[in-house]
This record gives C-alpha cells, structure tokens and sequence, in this order.
C-alpha cells in the first residue's frame, strides 16, 4: 500500500466511536485505515487520540465592528492560533457593512483571507438585502460555495427587520444553505441600557445587567417562529440561557430544523467577572453576557443531550488597550466598549476538560468540535471526519497533559485570555492540515499562506424532516408563494 | 324600607352564584337585596334572570381608522346598540393618531362621549408615547380615570417599537393602570402580504392567508416577555388561536399578570367565511381572522378554564359600501380593505348560547360578560355587580327566549351583521342603567345623552401575585431602576 | 321588614366582592342584605369582616387509624375546635374498614356524629369496594346525601388497586359525585422504608425522606390518568410538591375535571421540623410530610393562581403520649408511629395571614376557606355563601387582631399544636351556625349536639368542560360502555 | 495486506456517515478499510451499501408464554428468518416463569440457543426476583454477559410490583447493565376488557379498546419515575402513542437515562387492520396493539428526532391456527387469543422504507437497525459497526431493489405475515457474520449451529448524564443507601 505518511499506534476517536488503528494518508487524503499500515514517513501516536481536526465556525477575524473597530487578528495570525488550539479548518464572517455590497464583501475578504496558514470558509454577514443582493449577490454566493448567512436582531448598525429575516431565511433555504443569528431583543436592552447609564450605572458591570436572559429568550422564540413560517433551517449562535436552550430543546422536538450553538464563556464565566474594579471588567464583555454558575451546568448538561450542534469560540480580539476595549479612554461607559473575547486557543482544551469531568464523552468531544460543524456548514466529509476519502485534517491529543492556560500559549495577537490560569488536562500535541504537518513539538511548521478557502456545500440537516405550518396547506394555493 | 324600585321575583346571577330574591333600588344605586321587597315601582322578573348589565369593553365608536375612515357608529348609536345587546356600560377607544397629543386625544373624545346613552370610558391608545406625554399627558389621563392604555405590535402606522412598549408598561404599572395589546407580529403579514399580492392574490380570503397562527403567537410571546421584564400588567385583546390561548394560559400558570380577551368572531365564524365570492368575504374581514372549527373548539375551553378574562364584541363598524369596506373600490386588494365587523348588540345573545349548550356557567358568563371587566378596567363594585352599594346597572334575561340574529334588531348603523340567522337562544328582555330605565318592551326609552363618563380607578389583578426576574434582584442595584 | 336578628355596619366579603351592608337573618337564614336593616336582636359588625363560616372539608375525628388507632377528638371536640377556628360546618370522615360493609360504616358515623355542635357531613373512605357496595350500599350512601368518596393509593390496609379505583370513580360519577384520592406510589414509599429502616435510620425525620416527592408526582399523574379514562371528576387531597401541583395544574389546563387541595403544614411547616431530637420530631409526622421552603412559597403562589380548590387542615390528632404517637414506645420505628397532626383551629388564622401578607386576597380567602368547599361538595348555596336564601352560617372576623397560636386556644383534645407561638394578624371573633351564635367574646355558647347532618347534592364541578378521550369516541361502540 | 476476504467497490455506511472504500477481513474481523483493497476471496460491491448487520433486540423465539403457549419459530429458524431480513445478530429473550429459578431459566436457553446460525445474546425476564435471584443469580448472570433484564407491568401472571421494579432497577444499575419495561397499565386494561367482554364485546378488535393510549402513557410515566428515583438506566421497548414517546422525550430533556424502542407494527399497521371479519384480525393482536394513521406519523419523527434508540420487531410468532392464535377456538374472546405477530425478516426493508422515502437519513437507518443496539446493550464495538476491529458482521443492501413483502420470503415458521404484499423499495442482497457468508444470492448458506452466545458487556448510556433527585441529598444521609 502506497502511502505518503501514517499515523501509527494512536487510538483513533470519531462522533461515533472510537478503535486502535492505524491511519494511512496518500495525497493529502487519508486513503486507508487499518491494523497496521507502514509508510516512509510515520507519526508514532501512541497513547495519543488521534481525531478529526477541530472547526472553528464563530471566529472574528479582519473583521471590523459595526462601530469601525478592527480586530487585533488577521486570517495569519487567527489561523495560527487556531490550529494551536488544535483546529484544522476556521470559518471567519465576511462581513456587509451598510453602504457595501454582497460582492464587495467578499470580493474584499477573499483578499483578506489569503493569509491563512489553516484552510478557511466565510460566513457572510448581511444587514442589507437589498433587490440586487437577494436577486444576484446572494445566489452567487451560494455558487461560490458561501453557504452560510448570519443576521443580527440587536445592534441598531445591523439589525434587521422581521421582514427581511424572513426574505434571507427563504433565500437560503432555496439554496441548500443556512441561516445564522444573533438572539436578543434590541428593545429590552436599549430601554434598560437607556435607564442604566441615565442614573449613573455605566461601569462594565452594568453591561451584563442590560443583557436580561428575557432579551435572548424572547428573540429566539422569535426568531424560531419566523424559521418556521417559511420551513427554513435556522442556528441560533451564542445562547447563553436556560431559557433560550429549552426554547431550542423544544423547537428540535417539534421536529424543526433548528440549531444551536454555545461557546466557551458561558460554561466557564460569569457575570461576576465583569464585577472586577475600574476597567478591568471590560475584558469580559460579550454579548450575549456570561450568566452564572447554575447556567453553566444547565448549558453543560445540554450539551450532553445534544440540543447543541455546535461549539464555537466567538473569538472576537478586542485588546485591552487603546487599540481595542479602552479605543474610548477610562471613563467610557459600557455602551462604548467593544465587545467580546479571545478564545481560538483555548475553545478545545476547554470543552476536552468536559471529557475529563465526565461531562460528555469522547465521541460528543469529537462532534462538537468538529464533525457536526462540518455536516452543517456543508464541508462533510472532506472535513471533520477520520474516515477514508476524507481529507487529512487530524489533531492528535494527549489526554493525560495537564497544564495551564497562559496568555503567550494563545499564539494570537491578544494581550490577555479570559482564562489564564485554568488548569486543564487534555491538549492538542500535533495538528495536520491535508496531511501537512501544522504544529508539531509545541511549534507552528506551516508555511505561510498555505490555507485555502473550502468550497461549500449545501447543509446536512442531520436528517430533521420538515415541519408542516397549517396556513400553508397547499390546498390554500398558498404554499408555493412561500417559496422564493 | 324606602325605595324608588324594586325588581321582583327573579333570579339574581352574580359571577360567583344565583338565588332568588328582590332588587331594591334608590337614588340609582342597589340598597337592598331581600326575599320580599316592595317600592312604588316595580317590575316583574319572574322566570327571568337578573345579572349586571354587561360592559362592552373593546369597540370602537366615532373612531378614524389609521387609514382616515371614520366608524359608522358614533356613540349615540353605538350605545343605543350595546343596551339593545345587554349592556349598561361600555368602553370605546380616543384613538392618538400620529400628530396629535395625548391631550388633545382626550378633549376630542370627550366632546365625541357625550352623545352616549350608556355610562362610558376610554382606553387610551397610544401611538407616540414621547417625553411631554410620558412625563404630562399620560400621568394626566390617569389622574382622570382614564387607567388603561392600549398598543399596537402592527399596522404600520400605529405600531410602536419594544423599547416604546416597555415606557408605556412601565408607566402605566406605576399608575395601577393596565396596558392592552394588539399583537401581532408585523413582519410576516407585512412578508406574506406582499407576496401574495405580487402573485396577484388579492381577494378578501387571502387577508386570513396573510395573518397566520404564528404572526400571533410571536407577538403574544413577545408582549409576554416585554411585560415580564417590567413586571407590569397586559392584556392581550382578541386572542384568536391555540398557541395564542395557550401562550397566556403557561404565563398565568407561571404568576404572570398577563390577562387576555376573545370575541365572538373567534367562536362563531372560520376562513372560510372569507371564501364568499366578489367582495362578499369582505364583511368577515378583522384582524386578526376568524381561524377554524378546531380553534372555535379550543377557545370554548379557555373560555371556560378561565384563561380568558374578558369577551369583547371588538366592534369596529365599517358599512358594506363605498363609505366603508368598499371605498377603495370593488377592485381593491385585501390590503386596502377596511378591517372590523359589528357586534356591540350580538356579542352577550351570542356568549348566552354558550351557556345554553353547557360550555360555560351561568356564573361564567356574568363574569366573562361584566364583572370581569369592571374589576380589570377599575370600576368594580360600582359597575358590574349585584350587590348592595352597587349602581344599579341591570340586565333582565329571558333565558328561555329563541330568536334569529337579525340586523333591524341590531340598532347600529351598520348594513349587514356578521351573524345573520344565527339562532340563539336566551336573549335581554330589559335593561336598567342606574335605576333607570334603557330598554323595555324591544325599545329604547333612554334620554338622549343620558350617558356619564365613568371615572376609574385602578385595575384590580385579581390577586395574582407579581413574579420575579432574577435580573432584577435589588442586590445588584438594579431593581429601583426599572420603576420610572 | 320582619327579622330575628341583624349583623350591623360591618363589610360583607364573599368569593366575588366585598361591600360595606347590614345581614339580615330570619328562621336561621339568611333574608335580606341592605344598607340598613334593624332587628330586635343586634350584633355590631364595625370595622369587622362579614364572611360566610368555614367549612372544613379534610378532618378525622372519631375515627380509628387503619392500625386501630382512635384520633383524640370525636365529633363535639372536633366540632368545638373547628368552631373557635372560623368554622360553620366540618366534614369528617366515616372510614370503612376492611371487614365492615358500607351500610355498617355510615351507621357508626352517623351515631358518632350527634354529638357535633356544628352542621357536619361524612366523605366515605371505601376501601373495599365489593359487589354489594357498588350496586348497593354505595347508591344508597348517594341518596342519602354522601356524595363524595375517598380512596388511598397507599397504605397497605387501605390502598385500592387501579381497577378498583376506576370502578369507584364511575359509580362517582354517574351519580354526580367527587372521588378524593391520597395519592403516593406505596412501591416508592415502601421501598426506601426498608432500606432506611434496615440501615437503621428509624427516626422519626426519616419519615420524610421516605416519602419523596416523585412518590407524590407518580401517584398525582396515575390518579389524573384513571379520572381521564372515565372523564370523572376527581380531588387530589393534601398536595405537598411542586411537582403534584403542576400536574393539577396542567390537567385542569387541558380541561379535565381535577381539583386539588393543600393544607397549613405545607405552607408552615418544612421537613425540618422533622429533625427535633428524640421523639419531638413525632409531632410533624404527616403523610405526605412538609417539604421545604422553596415548595412552600409554590404552593402559595398555587393558592393564589387557582390550582387549589380547597385548602383544608388535615386534623389528624394523635396525642403526642402513649394514647397517640407514642403508642408503640419511644424506640418506635417512624413506620410505627401514627401519622397526622392537628389544626382545625389553625387553619383559617394560618391562611389569612396569607391575606394580611398580600398573598391572596380577602375573595380568595373566602372561596378557599368556604365557597369552594360548599360547591365541590354540593351544599351550594346552602352553606358557603353570604346571599338572600343561605342559612346564616356567618365568621365574623377582626382583621387587625394580632395574636400567637397557643394550645389553650385549639380547644380540642390534642397536647400540641404544631404551629405553636407563630404571631398572626386577623382573627375570628364571632361565628354564628343558622343564624345562632356558637362563639362569641372568646367563649363556644352552643348547644350541646345541636349540629344536624348535611344532606348534600351533586357536586358542582366549577362549570369544567369535558374532556373527549379519543378511545371512547362512540363511533366504535364503546363510549357506552364506559358508563356503568 | 494479508487478508482472507475484501468487499470491493461499495459504499460503506455508518451511523455517522457514508464514504466509498473496501474493507478488509481477515479472521472473522475488519482490519483494514482502504480505498483499494485485494484478497484472495472478494465480494463485489459496487451500487451496494456496506452496512453493520442488523441487531435484532427484540424477540421470542423457542419462548413459552405465560399460559403455556410455545411460539412457532426456535432458535434455527429464528436465526435464518433474521439474516434474510439482514441481521447478524439477534436477542432473544430467557424467560423466567414462576417456579423457576434464574439459574434453570438461563440454563434452558443455553440449550435452545444452541440452534442458531447467528450470534446472540438473552435479554432475561424477570417475573420474580426473590433473594436468592437479587443476591446470587442475577448478579452471576450479569458476569456471564447477560446485561439487561426486563420487567413487566401488565399481564397478571408476569407483572412485578412498583417497589420489585425497583429492586431490579438499582441491581442492574448497579451491575452497568439496563432495564427493560413493558409498560402498560394493567389495572385500565383489566377494567376494560371485563366490560368489553361482559357486554358481548369479544371480537379481536376490541383487543385495541381494551388498551387505550392511556394505559400506555401511565406505565410509561410510572416506569420512569421509578427510574428516577434511583437514577437507573431504563428502555421502554415497543412504545406505540404518541403520550408515550412524548414523555420519553422530555425525560430525556430533563437528563434522565430513559430509551425507547418502537417496532414496525406502529409504523406500518393500524387499529382498523384488527376489523376483518371473523378471526382474521387476530393476526394483528399484539400488545400494545397498533393505533392509527397520525400515531403513525408522530412515531416516525420521533424516530428521525432521536427519541427512539432502537428498532425491533417484537417478533412473537404465534401461526394463525389451533397452535397458535386459534388454540381456544373460534369463539375465543380477544382475552384469549395469543398476543404477538412475527416481523425478523421485515423490520429492516420496512425500515429501509423510511430511507427512501426521505423520513431518515442512511445514517439513522444503520444507529437504529444496528449501532444504538450494539451501543445499549454492551456489545459495542464488537458488533454493530464497520471499523477496524469489529467482528466482520456485515449485510450488503441494494437501496434499488423494489419488491413485494411475502410469507415464503420469511423464511420463519408462520404461516402469515401482516405485512404481506407491501411494496418496499431497499433489500439486503447478502449477509455476513465473522466474516462468514449467511445469506447469498438469495439463500441462507449459513452452517446449521455455527451462532455463538455473544458475552456482553455494561450498557453505554449515550453519555448522558445523571440526574440530580434532591431528595437524595447525601448531606441527608440517604444517597448511600440507595445504591444496594
């Protein structure tokens, strides 16, 4: 058997089960697996995991805010970070600013991109869907292989209308894609935003305070009943509630297509860190906001029972300093601030200490963080599989290391992390890109530039059969108008 | 024992039980309840039940629509209709259309009261709540016993946004006040109209197409949510759907005081009513739309669970002709044409029926048809009651009565009812409106502008005890903000 | 106008309303309520509350416990104490024991009840529900106006297979009547009890961990499921849990015909109660036992949203000596010491303060410590209503009376009461049973045996719809069936 | 690459994800999978899916029933009717009657199972776990790879007590192993069926009315309470409603270790199938029985949701004549016909059916057919899955195959199929077990006894969680001793 390189002796995990053999890759591609496969080159991954490379699908990088804000992160330097945290694959937004055109949002990010050591997609944010953006931008989007679209229903630079939600969700349902969003009612935290910094409270702390769990709640039942009227897939990003899981939980067992993702700082902050003097609160503002300790679990225990497809970081690199988080000195007040967190190194080990605690399994581990993400945004099985045919983007972990995370292991262009100083056991020891070598012995050996943007596909709705809305029997001759 | 007036011989139902017994009146108001009364004046209700007048408590009289269309019915012939329907009181909307103040909403609807021959109140419907009226008008209003405000979450031209909606929970919380909700959700009519007319769907049955369940079901959760995070008091008028029902029912469950509102066009019309051919269907139009037979069913059961706190006509009369449904023309699409039907004189026959059937008590349909409104709307014990101190607003049934439901025995302006030919049975035989005399022997004998405007108090809660949103906890400073 | 005996300036409160009216009473009924009445017989009622007498519907007197246990208060203890607490009419139980038939039960209850100086009624506990009792003595029991039933699904002596409980909630049913049910899993129970005793952890806090709330919610959902599959009514006694309240809650939500009752040690009491040294914890033994805090403040919040219908004491008075709960010894098991403890003077006090504390309102009070009873019961308005026709079974209550629970103020023949010391504010100061008075200034001036036996009719199940279980749809030809 | 067989050109399948490789066989396990394999003996697969051979978890064979009756098929033709319907492996169950001991029960069907041309495995039934069973024999039998049990809540003769239910539950947890239920009420059952028959009612059909939804959603209820009490794994096998499934699912949202199974005759048949004339709807008796055509549909999504872990056909083969269904003659009431209808060789094609049809994925066919039964029940990765390491258990399927469901190609010793002439498009074409050919071109090739007894081991609970019953709080001292 003709192979380039083998991966010897490593146990090997899947979504669906793990087994001790060996993996052969030829081209790029792993073209076998077996007891025992030889090759000239060989990687002894004894006692390693050896697993599909992570996929990073919320990450913010050469990103500007809606505010003109740019990320510390360029595609290098976010994708080096990445595949430290033992990513192969990383799906940045292009983002539509008022005044821009779909094309030339990406025309511009597809210049941006080229950067990347880690290969790369785009999820294509859009405020402004105009004629010409639903009748030709978009469409070609599709074509290109831009499969995903995210749309926010807070942030008064971005938000959409009910109404154009509802044209974007038809449009990406005709295509095969997906539509993301961003969960929280603008009304609720501009009237307690409003209240807040009128009597005084304007410290970092307040920011959490004007994120009620209502706001979230409320516009993901919405944004759930807007999916449904037009049977159109739907991922709600971020959710950092109770209540806003449980509204999933109960839409997915109605049996509609949708999807959720958690990240990091839900199950590891809360809003007490926001709590800390002056400005120092500032490095843990995000929106939607830590919550608190019993959140957590419940978020945990979620994630176990699968109400969550995904597992993002929603890196989103503010510094904290003039460049980033303090752009408008000391005494800003919360409404100023960038929001936001670095997390692309830290997404993996982070939820891997959930296999250690025996929070979720080896297999979810594997789902999570990669393969799931892969049959939603449409790049299985060329990516986030171990399987043959498959491309071979493999992270080999030790389960057993125990270390710290530490700002200098981030590799990005950060001056803090959130989690400094949580002591985790399991981390990624090699990361290989089509059967390249990535990182190896705590190094980043890529060449620069190498990645290469992913042609997508359509989504793999993880066979969720459609949902059926009585208003639009067919027999009403209405249900062909639905479609676009 | 001195009286003016005694009422003899029937059966007193109140909203908690029936007996027989005498009604003595003096001065206007109930003095005595007795086995054996007697007074220079009496009438007869043997066989008869005597109940409170009802309070019509959602129509709209000598009203312009957002469009400029002003109601067939003023209140002279909008009361007039009401007593011949059973009641003794109602309470018509003064409309703030855009431009106006909220001042001057109030001294035109009072000039416009005046031709009542019923006792009368306003709620106020607010479309710009801005500075001078949050911080004057409105306090004003309600220091003038105008305590409840309404909202719209639709119609362009009224609707106001969440950040609005929750300053008028907010206000008319702090006031003992209620705020009444139209809710649904914008967006998808607004979608799904445009789509089927650009498809060229422009008959009156596509009007019901374009208000699907769920347009109301998002906004009933979203006015819930809103209310919730202010812990303020809403109604939700004209409930028309399951999830709608079932939405308030899960927040009452939950300590929420969230009250809602049905109508009889929810019970005894469907879609298809719409389906007539030509600009037949337009007579059914209202928004939201008659649903189906399976709904009507589900309603019955709220109504008899108690999720329902009141059952309005919501009168909103436009004529079958060029000064109503038709003034943009026999060619106008569903979109043009003037939403609403008639029902001040038809609402109570029609409840009655319920009782007959065996759906609801007796008890219930006191309650639903009066006393529940007085204590919601903040008049109770003077209005909606028998019981000693009470004005004696009286309505005399014949319970036994059967006759169709015609429009010469409507007495509005209107040229068509909804329930021609339906057959009822239980019907008003008398009506008392402070002891004196409104209607007798099937005619009106009321003074011209006999009618008083009723100054209210605020809304009794039927003791639902607040909830508590953990964000709101006063440990974290935030509590005494949210109250204005 | 011709009265024996008139209740002057006071405020008469019913389940519906409060208003301020003079009683008039004639042949121990009620005749007349008026601004002002005179009579040759007088009681001043200023600044007091006008109620309708309790009625307490959940007590054991003269009963024996399945272990042949006799309570300590017989029918003029029970009676008298039931009257120092607020109360008009009680209703024990007349308890069949295995061995005895229907007919010889209601014979021995009706020679022990003469001894009542209130009006009192029987509930029959049937344990043993044989061919005679169905089609015999049971019929007859509901002629004779016993016309509710209670079974256990727990308690080895006493509990009734799911079979036979169906056949107990037909004949219920098809004769108008209420099926009451304790409902826990005695599989649950009796399995802990065990482990727990073979463990050696025999004291009496353990009693409590052996009855866990999914005993409760398991039981409260079979017994809701055996009423559905006959579409009879149903009362779920003395509910403990959060749990067990929302499934009454959802059931009555969904339409079937289930009520619900708690009782004070819920709401005053907790599981640490339990936890005195020695044998003191005895005296909290109850079956269910208080939970905690949390469930404390749900039930209130039940109370107060209309899930319980009724909210009775429980009075189960063991003497806490050799007579009562040390029967077995002071090394007794917790198996072996009898459950129960009292509170028929406790109950009202304790559930006013509820009014004092905001909680429920005065109407709510009312309904729950009478009317609702007299409805579910089938004495309406006989008993439990202040109206023309009622007999004059009137509480007179100060609300501003503030005092502690003493013993010496139970007047019954227990040794302990377990609210002992708790401070209350609102207190009853006079109650009158058909117009005579039975306390007045601190002291019972009844007539020995002077209370006669309550006839009672069809319960009045609250106006309910039924509820349409698809396997009975008639068109298979089983519907019929069903009933018996 | 030493192999003994390679299966060349197909598409192989897992419950993860589809790819084209070959697998590579070589004593009786897969040790290689590549994308170009050789052997000296080779399978063509090209258009054919490469799947894990079914595993079939549900089934009597060479089984008595509770009255004595034994079933048609043996472990022979048993084993050969499953591998013409595409299975490898198969799980009878050991039944206990009373009077036997768990030892004999296990050594009788060590010596039936000898018969099978497939690997297997028992699933004990236990009807009475005396002390000698909960100390000695079902431990042993747990050590020699016997890892699930299971219970009955209905049928008198089998049925075990709540509080035996929970012996079983805590002894199989404690052993990692899982508990099955047949959950039904059997109090409603029992109470119906006595007036069924009493009134003459005594057709097959009214086997159906005899237990309602009802019955089902109580025993479901009850059976996962008990679970939760002592947070032990639970199966409910053959759920049929949607009450059911619905209560499956929120206990798994809740976190509870709850499975379900269904079988294809809730999928495929309905009540009406039990009307034909005469004796002929006997060959539709099962229990539950089948319900209707929305039943249907609500029991397929759920299977595409997740709530269904397995698949299985119950096959309980009783031949429609005096051996079987008719064994009490013609004139037998529905209480004395042979419950069970046989489905080995159909599960899978009706199963696949659902593929082709858009309702599942590939992937959902292959967890539901094969891999969730492996996972549950101890025997992952050994069986159920095609990766290195696995038993080389195969079954090769034309997905375009369409034919007619028919008796002769059952191959089983009934004498009817009620699926009999259902067109289904999707077959197994050949079949492997170790590596070994069982069913080729059509025929069963299979050496007579070559089947071995598959020692399991504990059940993987899909990484769910526990759950939390805070009444076990061990600060109270009571967690410890629910673990036995």
């Amino acid at each position: 058997m003709d192979l380039d390189l083998a991966i010897r002796g490593g146990t090997i995990v899947t979504s669906s089960g793990r087994y001790k053999a060996d993996v052969g890759i030829r081209g790029g591609r792993i073209v076998a697996i077996a007891d025992t496969l030889t090759a000239p080159d060989e990687i002894d991954a004894t006692d390693r995991l050896v697993m599909p490379g992570g996929i990073e699908a919320h990450c913010h990088v050469a990103q500007e805010s809606a505010a003109g804000l740019m990320t510390a992160d360029d595609y290098r330097t976010g994708s080096i970070s990445a595949a430290f945290g033992g990513n192969s694959t990383f799906i940045p937004f292009a983002a539509q600013h008022r005044g821009m055109s779909v094309a030339e949002t990406l025309e511009l990010y597809h210049e941006r991109g080229k950067d990347s050591v880690l290969d790369y997609a785009f999820h294509l944010i859009v405020t402004n869907p105009d004629q010409q953006a639903v009748e030709h931008d978009l469409p070609e989007a599709f074509r290109q292989g831009i499969t995903s679209l995210k749309v926010f229903l807070t942030y008064e630079r971005m938000m959409v209308a009910d109404s154009t939600f509802l044209d974007v969700l038809a449009l990406a349902k005709s295509a095969g894609g997906l539509t993301m969003v961003h969960a929280e009612n603008n009304g609720m935290i501009d009237w307690m935003s409003r209240r807040l910094v009128a009597a005084g409270h304007t410290e970092p702390r307040y920011h959490a305070i004007s994120h009620p769990a209502l706001a979230e709640a409320e516009a993901i039942n919405r944004a759930i009943s807007l999916s449904k009227l037009v049977d159109a897939p739907l991922l709600i990003v971020h959710v950092s509630t109770r209540e806003g899981a449980e509204l999933v939980a109960r839409a997915q067992a109605e049996g509609a297509k949708v999807f959720a993702e958690t990240c990091p700082q839900y199950l590891f902050l809360t809003r007490d860190d926001l709590d800390l003097p002056g400005m120092e609160g500032a490095k843990f503002m995000c929106s939607p906001p830590p919550r608190d300790a019993e959140t957590q679990e419940v978020l945990w225990q979620h994630l176990a029972r699968g109400t969550f497809t995904v597992f993002s970081s929603d890196h989103a690199p503010y510094r904290h300093d003039e460049s980033g988080k303090l752009a408008n000195g000391p005494e800003a007040t919360f409404k100023q601030i960038a929001n936001g967190m670095p997390g692309l190194a830290a997404r993996l080990p982070l939820l891997f200490s959930g296999v250690t605690s025996g929070r979720i399994t080896l297999e979810q581990f594997v789902a999570l963080s990669s393969t799931n993400a892969a049959r939603l945004y449409g790049m299985y099985p060329q990516k986030g599989e171990i399987a043959v045919g498959s491309d071979a983007d493999i992270a080999i972990w030790d389960p057993a290391e125990t270390r710290e995370v530490r700002l200098e292991d981030q590799h990005d262009a950060m001056d803090y992390t959130p989690y400094e100083g949580m002591r985790l056991t399991g981390w990624p020891v090699a990361v290989l890109s089509r059967g390249e070598r990535i990182i190896e012995d705590g190094a980043c050996v890529a060449e620069p530039k190498r990645g290469r943007f992913v042609t997508r596909g359509p989504s793999d709705y993880f066979g969720r059969p459609g949902i059926t809305v009585p208003e639009m029997d067919p027999a009403r001759n209405f249900g062909a108008m639905v479609k676009p």
